[in-house]
This record gives C-alpha cells, sequence and structure tokens, in this order.
C-alpha cells in the first residue's frame, strides 16, 4: 500500500470531492459562487440546449474542467444512471475527511454523531443540517447501510451538507471499534436507556449513534457501544423523529450555560 | 350567542373530534384500542367488500356508530372529498380544546408554541411529535394558514396527533392578542434576532411563534410579539428546519438539570 505523503495528500483531495448529479442540482452548484467545482462530466448524448447549454456556459465562465464521457462511464460516476439525466459535477468539500484520518486530530472534548443505517434521503438531510449548525465536531458516515448523498440529501440538507464535517468510513462497526479503542466513548441512543442524554456529561470523545428509522441501532454497533442514553418523553409518546434527535443532541451541550 | 353550560360542554365536545378519512388511516384508528371513536360516516356509494368491509365489522364489533351518507355530504364531513375514499371517522382528542377557553387554565409557568402557517404536512407532525413528548402545554393552531390535519401529518406525528394538546383558533393574530392581554409573553423565533433561546428565561407563562417554512413569521403576528429569540449557528449555518426548531423549544426547559 502506497502511504507516501503525495499518496495521502491526493487521496484527502479526491475524499473530499462529492459528485452531486443531476440537472438542477448541478445547475445550483454552479450559480453558487462559495461552491468550488473540480470537474464537470457532461454524456456526450446531451443535446447542447436548455439547461446542459447553460451548465456548460456557467461552467466555462467559471474556469472549469469539462468532461465528456459516454451514458455508460457517466453512472459510475454519478453512481445514479437512472436519475443524472447525463450530468455530474465534482464539488470540494473542504469539512471531509476519511474517519481513520480525523481520529488523530480530534478535539479533546469532541462530540461526533454516528450514522447507522439512515435510509431516509431527508432524514439525513435534515441531521446534517442540524449538526453542522450545532455543537457537532464530525458525522460518522458509511455508504453501505445509509441512503446516498444525492439531490434529495442535499436539499433536505438546505445546502450545508457541502460545509458539513463528514467522517467517510467503510463499514460502520470496524470504526466504531476502531474509535472506541482510541479513547472515544460510543454511546448509542435507545427509548429504553435507563440515562437521560440530558443528564449525561462525556468525559471525553464521544460519539452518539443514531440507529435506523424502524430497527434501531444494529447487532453489531451495539456492541460496540459502552452507553444507552434515552431522550425523556411525556404523554406517552415512545420516540422522536431521529432527525429531531439528531438537533437534540447537536444542541445539548449548548443548553448549558 | 347561547352560552349556557349545558352549550358549552357540547361544543368542547366537538372540539374534541378529529375528522379522519381515508380507508387506511381510518382502519388504523379503528385498530387502535387507545382511540375513542364517536362515529363512523361511509358514503352509500361504497362497496361492501375488502377494507370498506373490515371497517364496517370492526366498528360494529366495538359498538360505533355508522352513519352513511351521499358523496357530497361525505365530502362536507371529511373536508377532502378528493381524498376521503368514501370512509371518514370521528376521533375524540382528549386534549384538543378552544384556545379561548384554554387561556383560563394555564398554569403559571406554561409554555406553549403558536404554528403561524405552517405548510408542509410532515413538518406539522414532526413538531406535533416533538411539542408532545417535550415541555410544551399547547399547540395554539388555527385552520386557516396551516397544513389540515390529514393523513400525513397524523403519519409524521407518529399517531401523536391524537394525544397533542392543540388549542385550536380561527385567527392566530387575533388569539395572541388575546393571550398577551392576559399576561402571555410572545416571542418569534426569527435568525437575527440578539436573545439566545437558550439563554432566555421565560418570567411566566409565554408562547413560541414558528413561522412560515419559507417567509417566516407574518406581519400581523409579529405585532403581537414582545421579543424574538435566535438559536445560535455555526458552519454559516443560515436556519434550521422549522419541526426541528420546535422540538430545541420543546427540550430547550428539559437540558437543565
Amino acid at each position: 500500500m502506497n502511504d507516501s505523503p503525495a499518496y495521502r495528500e491526493r487521496r484527502a483531495f479526491f475524499d473530499r470531492l462529492l459528485t452531486v448529479y443531476g440537472r438542477k442540482p448541478v445547475l445550483e452548484v454552479l450559480q453558487n459562487p462559495a461552491l468550488q467545482c473540480h470537474a464537470l462530466h457532461l454524456a456526450d448524448s446531451n443535446r447542447e440546449q436548455g439547461i446542459v447549454r447553460d451548465i456548460r456556459e456557467l461552467a466555462a465562465s467559471r474556469g472549469i474542467d469539462v468532461q465528456l464521457h459516454d451514458r455508460q462511464a457517466l453512472s459510475r460516476i454519478s453512481r445514479n444512471g437512472r436519475q443524472d439525466q447525463g450530468v455530474a459535477i465534482d464539488v470540494l468539500c473542504p469539512a471531509f475527511q476519511q474517519a481513520g484520518d480525523a481520529l488523530t486530530d480530534l478535539p479533546a472534548d469532541a462530540r461526533l454523531l454516528a450514522l447507522d443505517g439512515i435510509s431516509n434521503p431527508q432524514n439525513l438531510g435534515m441531521i446534517i443540517r442540524s449538526a453542522a449548525a450545532g455543537n457537532i465536531d464530525g458525522i460518522l458516515y458509511a455508504r453501505r447501510g445509509n441512503a446516498a448523498l444525492g439531490p434529495l440529501v442535499i436539499k433536505a440538507s438546505a445546502g450545508t451538507l457541502y460545509r458539513a464535517p463528514l467522517l467517510l468510513c467503510e463499514a460502520l462497526p470496524e470504526t466504531l471499534r476502531q474509535y472506541r479503542d482510541a479513547g472515544v466513548e460510543v454511546c448509542t441512543l435507545a427509548a429504553d436507556a435507563r440515562e437521560s442524554l440530558f443528564e449525561f456529561r462525556p468525559a471525553g470523545r464521544c460519539v452518539y449513534v443514531l440507529g435506523n428509522e424502524t430497527d434501531g441501532v444494529s447487532g453489531a454497533v451495539q456492541k460496540t457501544a459502552s452507553r444507552g442514553l434515552s431522550i425523556p418523553m411525556r404523554n406517552g409518546v415512545e420516540s422522536l423523529n431521529v432527525a429531531v434527535t439528531a438537533s437534540l443532541i447537536a444542541y445539548a451541550g449548548q443548553m448549558e450555560i
């Protein structure tokens, strides 16, 4: 395995690229001067008119590299051939990095989220928006098992996905074991846990795991956790929306004065 | 105006009835033994088979009054002729009441929400779910200007709508003036307000106004408010989802130990 500084720097650059697809989402990216774009990918089957022409002109005016591909190659780039509409763009997300790389730089009081099977794109987008706004230093995200970072997530995140501290990993259980072994406390949110989220004071670095909307935290992830936390609920309410739970975690630290 | 005790009691009973429509939602109501139902309404054009037969049988086994109507009359009952599928049921929601009636019984430290144009049913349902679970004594809701209390709201509320303390009013600005004149402090949530939600300690009864998802708090409602509150946001995030905001309000009081 090549682990030279030059290689690692190059890999870290690619980790920070998010490929956005679909004509309207790509146009919106290009219209946002705050977003730095690496390359625009177009299917060679696109007709040079309407929104595709607008996209090409905007990319040209911003000096963005334009690459033409056949449909199949574009599908591999967008990872969603059915919905990419022949258009994709690589956006630089400065706060994205590999979970393993992030571990060494985490502050001593870091508070993280881990997403263990968030399947609804709207929930995923709302979680990212609240975490970015609140007191969360990183969001552990594996492509496998969670909703993909597509247009619905970007919309529900109100565009905050591009700025969010996403910590990418291959498989969440392994990453959580690695984090735990490095001294990060792993907590799961569970309705039947005795300890309240609002009474818990982390002694150091801490990751809060959010489980699937229906099935909760998976068995493999549960094994890595040393603490369960619940949110007190009145009126016989049995659970909260997972994005609401994420928001309460993100702001729990800020509520104390 | 008839204001006899008997009349008021009868009116309060009808205020507590929520008319649920659509075959699946009505079946789910009947399958839930915790819900008290007043009457089942059926279009006389329904065929006596499948889910409609299940609904009739369940209503009969529970001793619920069944009323047949022509399609037009049923549309008036469901208030949604296009989506009622010829079926509606009146569910008793014990915590619903008229906002004016509720005012006299509010505890001295009551914390309320007011909904000023929540147009997305999913947001409305999530707000209700979080408010019911958290520290909110009532939700001021006018039919006009907000999403209707239909199947999408019930689903997003995870069924908590039936237990939620909904305070019904005709027009929110008038009700807020009435509340303000009775000593309830009216606060709006606004991104540009200087005071933080988490630093504010209500001196007495208090209502937090949530504005429309796009346009925020309306001018007429803004005039009734004496305080603006904001939620601190990092990473350049400009706003939070309105249901997330509601959840942070609902739990802000419980976060302190």
